[in-house]
């Protein structure tokens, strides 16, 4: 099993059997998911912007505009904290106090480095377009190269990351089974809807990958 | 209209057309979700964290065991970012650049306070409860005081608050449009599956509220 080396940044502390340091589980969990949170401090201050993100490998790729204050302070090399959450479920215990959620997280500890090189912008470029809407890249127009100017595209190191995982049913005090109140999860899904053609689209079929979107892996 | 007053931390650099302050259309998007990611520095470290929330009247909500370090960490006063996003839908445009997402988020600032008081902390944690599954309170046991002890609960005051908006259609380029490349919006949301009793369970009818569980508004 390939594990990622434990720090104290990513050692939980409380309830350290939902922890899991495996490289398979982590990429899973990254790759079924396309939105992360990234946390960064100005000056003490916290800011935390969610944005799109592809897994490359054993980096994660986020990008935007170049105006873009947060990659601006990213590209500086500062300290991130970057999190991904999948809310598999809403677990309903007998008690209020053991409600819980069924979730996959991750969470990403690093400094992010400018990707410079053209060819690899645009493999990253590709690869985040792939992330979000596998089957889409050979379709579109590609960035010309005032686009490609114009974009920040960063790389994150996956060297120091946690899954924290919760499955399964709710698990209440042992007196409280004895209760005549439902227990048991409310499974939650993200689920894509009909296409929605552009207005100004002319009679185009509706691409498969459009049709057929599906996040879970 | 009733406006949240814009800060320096609150306006939008780029896109301000996207920001909202209006106090209403926060709400909705903060009473839709309930999933937010709780960003603080520690010794210029950033640690983002996701957690449930409740919104009551003009303050956020969230809870956890006395022993986690971040409601430790915040309880102390410290400058929070708390950030709620919600995925409507990805947006294809023609061009790879133009490609975006359909989204509601809230950007909170602020420091979060303790609530001591335990008829406060009650209804904070009903608040909590309802919140995350509407009914369902009625049906659990109750808190004990041990229970209540162990529980955290934060207030954080939605006096800095900023909404960010994209909806509609794809905006490529004017010369874009002429290419036959299908255009328009995948549509996102998070549905609820079949509730899943708990093994553990004797024959209980499902409640409503977890059979016909739906975040929408």
């Amino acid at each position: 099993m390939n594990r990622i080396p434990q720090t104290v940044r990513t050692t939980l502390r409380r309830l350290p059997k939902r922890g899991n340091f495996d490289r398979e589980v982590i990429n899973q969990i990254l790759d079924e998911g396309f939105i992360c949170h990234v946390g960064f401090c100005v000056d003490g201050q916290p800011f935390v912007i969610p944005t799109g993100y592809a897994r490359v490998d054993d980096r994660l790729i986020i990008h935007g505009s170049q105006a873009s204050r947060m990659l601006r302070t990213l590209e500086q090399g500062v300290d991130v904290c970057v999190t991904v959450t999948l809310i598999d479920g809403l677990v309903l215990a007998r008690s209020a106090f053991h409600h819980s959620m069924n979730y996959r997280s991750i969470v990403i500890f690093g400094r992010a480095m400018l990707i410079e090189n053209r060819e690899e912008k645009l493999a990253a470029l590709l690869a985040l377009s792939e992330h979000m809407i596998p089957g889409r890249w050979a379709d579109v127009r590609k960035p010309n190269e005032r686009e490609l100017q114009q974009t920040t595209v960063l790389s994150l190191p996956l060297t120091e990351a946690s899954a924290k995982i919760r499955t399964g049913p709710p698990l209440d005090d042992e007196v409280d089974y004895e209760l005549p109140i439902w227990a048991g999860v409310i499974p939650l899904q993200v689920v894509s809807g009909a296409p929605k053609p552009d207005p100004r689209l002319p009679a185009i079929r509706v691409p498969n990958y459009a049709l057929q979107y599906n996040r879970s892996t």
